[in-house]
């Protein structure tokens, strides 16, 4: 039950952060095998931000913050910092404009928060892009000890400093830091057929017919009728008496 | 328990499907007897959006779309896309950017998804309004049977091929198909009961006095006070010992 | 049990309502030592409005707004009209368009309102801000007996005719009338001293050492180690193994 | 903002006390107009209890329970603890089976708890009433002031010292102190009128009969058909063809 | 619209039901293709009752229970009374104790309520089911017409009039009229399979053995470790330097 | 991303776990520092159970559970099965009957499910005590891949294989494997204390003494009156007026 913080993670490169921010949540969390999402009650408090970078973890005692303060000068430029508590922090702002100037100031690219935040207008004004449980406008105590870059549970998910997370507004999805490569290449790949199937698309070819589904429906028995009145004397012939 | 599909709906002309959208969800569930709204967590992934059109219902078992790639081809320019689910389907993304861009091409003007939905940055960019109960990066299996335009519950009320879908800011209300003349009438004399109302309110008339309401409030027994302290004398004449 | 209408409240100068809206929600709360915020749940339905005003209360029966509209020539230029009803009104529309644009007329600031709220889309157009627990499209009866002006519950917080109201995307919080130079000399100091915090951190200054955190944090016990590694060797020795 | 205790509150006689508990609440709370229930998250944590006592009200700050710990000696036998905290503490076991043993031992017959409760299992066994808002094992800090005996928001509703509590396993409600004798009396005759009804149920009598609601039917212009075909026919002629 | 009160309901013999109730919702929903399962907010008041038999369906506008009282003279022994509102009604009693024996005069069995339910600790000794969204102490108005076995929504499920209802404490399912026989027969040969496996898991059998699963397993791909510390180096091979 | 099955965990003795029961949750979460605690969805579907062992853990894909069947043989003696998904599974009964009987065929004492569970009265009727976040009638998949004694997210909490799990009415607590004696020590030290502290109670002494509280108010400057008129004058002497 020691606690700790921890100063240096494993970072993997820019250029990996943004590809990743580039291909979005949707399709990295696909590329990896359908695993790594937080859970959807993460909301981002602004629109149209996507973004990517490692972990640095925190884990404060609920409606307490001291641990992010000292979270601050672990960070380097390009960093998310991910925050959970132990027990519920929804009604208290565990972050808010000053510790988000602090950030920016460090280089650091997003928060992602299980727990409350506050000065949010002020934030969004400040174009630092923060995802989190609730919005609220209390504040927190300053004196509990936790942890910085322990494996953190946030929204339900395990995130180990030097993650990768990759957040817009669709969710927040984590890629271990073992398997960045590997998540990338699928990522790609599958970004180079949905840009083919686009194409399909554009060109007014129907999906029925291009992804085979024409055949799936027939093995299932689904039947086609032309109108509702036949498909109803079909389904319920008991009710025509 | 016939899973079936069918390709033809009723729909009603595109004039009236203009005229609801401009009226409006609340005028128009108040039209027809406040009845027919869908549930509110039924709510825009964009702001300021009002439509109108036929419904074309697909229910898909929980977490599979193969049935809104069958519907596709069953819609017409105009139509709105209805989703639901056999249980339910909030951690799924139903639809995304690339079905979204299908029922564009087809000339559906709405989704309607009693479900989960991705891609919410890019489809609106696409400038294509959803309405969803759940906003979501993951994706689906596209491998079970289920129905197009069988009868559907959408967010808690029944949804036929052909009733009129109008959705807006303030939510989703159903008129049934064989009700559309009927309530359109009663939807306009409401709009213009409203406009003069909205005069009224602009030279400076009080509702107290148009609506007649000073003479409810006596009926009720309601008394008036001059001020806070007169009101709590008479309120608890035993505190004033 | 009786129910009634008081006409004339007591109002604070206008200046004071103005300096608190540039505060905002969160500086007050802490200000006031963390106490008047109404619960989370009623939401701005609109960004980046910062309001203050003096209360004119009113409680209506679930479901019914007769004592909104009584409660409109109590209103004078400046205020801010609470609302909250005996029992949950979150399915109904307690206020749309023709009663906010009765409000503008009279001068009111906002409505904050403990139930729901329709029309969502024009009153964002109007320019007049509301806060509410939830948007639906339905409207209310007008035809129950309730109170304006006494004594209210809102969203769980003891709000009486007269206080002030200070509201923004972070929150609602009142600020009781008694208490209302104390905390503005209060957040006004929170103020400079939050200014003071602002220029260390541009200044690159660290909250961990300006705030004197690495004391408590070597009080409290917290280890560093270089790397995840080290921590991970010295917090579960056994697992080495 | 002063935070105070006081030691006396007004209380009516045990008669009273009794037949409101054997009223129960539903009963009270059409009897005194559909006011005074508090939010139904508000649940017992036992079945078949049915209590009514003069309300001792404690207002802790969130998540510490000391001022419950002062409000003990302020309590006198047939007394009912109502606790509320500023701020939600759901995550908070704010009493236990201590806390209950020491209000047994003052002969306090149940606790109204808006907030956690732990030792559910013992306090059962104890034979002591509670209703509370979440079961939680954690528990509380015992080191900030509040309030004993001051005007108190539980669950949404006002309770001030000395007014009745009548809770059961529908809900608690709440008798304001000036309103007791006209509330016991409307209670008892709404009681004798219901078993004037039961008497007609048990001879086999229909409520739509002895209410009078066939004539109320027949206003609204509700129809009767035979069967489930002939209404359908009826309802909608052109999907017959 | 028209709103209206059909007499005559089909229904299938005592024994379909009896067998139905004895079987349980579970073995039912999975016999009939999963398909059928009113929402999981639906939850019985009582432990262990399981009952089947044929609904007569109400609608109601929210918070008016005439109707229920309409329903009553068309309800025969052994049905079960299904309830639903237009909105949401789950601050309101839609029954209480009267309505509860007027129905058990009737004979009907159950009431399945998408509503709230007061007396709960008297109907629960009568020993009437009831499954219920809500438990709230508050009443109806009684003035509004409805629908008695109209197509009903019930807890976001389709119910007509003459479909059995299979409720007990694991939820509620709805097996449509013309589809009784075969769910029944599918329920039976369900039930005998469940037996079969039964019996192997009391001789000392496992799953994974008799359902064929180590197979599945090794086509997965799935690994098997000794040690949890095997699995970590094998997993993690980076984290061992 | 490998998946895998691990057939050994590390346990503790018998007379430990039993030791644990003993004390219960509340007293263990207590004594390891406010750390372990399950979200409060957790909930038992029995009263009065109260159970300690260690915990053989599994990860199913979402509505799958292929891979408990798979734990079963992993278990021995004494266990505590527990539970989590990748994404939500409350709309599936991820174990039922045959599984529970299954796992007490194989010793295992409880199971503690992040997911739904369906039998419930059949499962309380054999005396097989469960935790779940869900109680629902539908089944699952078993074909999907996931984990056997890898490191699991359950309720927002790390469990990892051989950690003990504490259960009861109050919730569930994890102690980690490496601080089983210390925490063990600590709650038998508060539970003397307890003993103690419920003894002053029954001689009729107040917390509010023996904990020496009288102090911590007066510090706080929480003021004493005699009666709520009193304290009313004090506070807010400008209404006297």
């Amino acid at each position: 039950m020691e606690r700790y913080i921890v100063k240096r993670i494993p970072r993997c490169d820019e250029n990996t952060c943004n590809e990743f921010a580039r291909l979005g949540s949707a399709t990295v969390y696909e590329a990896q095998g359908q695993t790594g999402l937080l859970n959807v009650r993460i909301k981002p408090i602004q629109q149209d931000a996507s973004v990517c970078g490692p972990a640095v973890t925190v884990i404060c005692p609920a409606g307490d913050n001291l641990m992010i303060h000292a979270a601050v000068e672990c960070c380097e430029p390009g960093d998310i910092l991910v925050v959970t508590t132990e027990g519920e922090s929804n009604k208290q702002g565990m972050i808010g404009e000053l510790l988000a100037k602090s950030l920016m100031k460090r280089g650091v690219k997003a928060v992602i928060m299980d727990g409350g935040v506050r000065d949010t207008a002020q934030i969004r004004e400040l174009g630092f892009p923060v995802w989190t449980t609730s919005i609220v406008c209390t504040g927190t105590t300053k004196s509990k000890a936790g942890w910085v870059n322990a494996p953190a549970v946030c929204a339900g998910t395990l995130v180990e400093p030097g993650d990768l997370m990759v957040a817009d507004d669709d969710g927040v999805v984590v890629v271990k830091r073992e398997d960045i490569p590997e998540v990338l290449e699928k990522s790609l790949a599958r970004e180079k057929k949905e840009q083919g199937t686009t194409q399909k698309i554009e060109e007014g070819q129907l999906g029925i017919d291009f992804y085979g589904f024409r055949e799936v429906l027939a093995k299932l028995g689904v039947r086609y009728y032309d109108t509702v009145e036949e498909a109803d004397k079909s389904v319920h012939p008991k009710q025509e008496k």
